[in-house]
């Protein structure tokens, strides 16, 4: 069936979730906002393109940094609600500068931070 | 630091997404929300518990499937507004009886499954 980013779920701001998951090694990067363009424009490009909610404006990851998501495979979930985008990621994917965004572990009641910023 | 559920992000709503990952494999297995107290008992007793948007009520994963999940580690992101767990999963996760609700893939404008419903 050929795809349309429009037939999407999308909540009430016309976003919807996208989870970034590193192609080789499996790592859950991040996870960050799309609207129906920026599904569009991540398929077009090969480049992961969110959609910033604090600046209201396309977020084509790594632009300013680097540090850039090329797009592997593009998936969605049963409910058409929740994307799982498969990339390439150049360097880090979070902005603390760590491999990913997920760095604080619950261990025994107590925050653990599991990863170090990479060096630049 | 001592993790507190109350020091996360939620929205609007009270929510906050959960991702659920094999701890074995790295495979994303879905994504559904939690609010304070499905954090705070799924911590406590070790089964993810997720509060069901749809039914307004306390969803221990699968407590009428058996297909459990059983939590290995909680993470936090670096933004405090999306979790990811560890889990050891019981047979498939999704609803539709495949391992994972990601089992549609986008390749070449066309929407194909890559992921077979598991036999009973």
């Amino acid at each position: 069936m050929r795809f349309d980013p429009q037939s999407l779920r999308y909540d009430e701001m016309g976003l919807i979730p996208c989870i970034a998951q590193d192609h080789d090694s499996g790592q859950v990067l991040m996870v960050a906002w799309m609207n129906v363009d920026s599904v569009a424009r991540t398929l077009e490009t090969g480049r992961v393109t969110y959609w910033s909610r604090s600046r209201q404006a396309f977020w084509v990851k790594g632009e300013s940094s680097g540090h850039v998501q090329h797009l592997v495979e593009l998936r969605i979930d049963c409910d058409r609600d929740c994307l799982l985008a498969l990339v390439n990621q150049t360097g880090p994917a979070c902005h603390t500068n760590r491999r990913s965004c997920f760095y604080t572990a619950l261990r025994d009641g107590e925050e653990v931070e599991i990863m170090a910023p990479q060096a630049d």
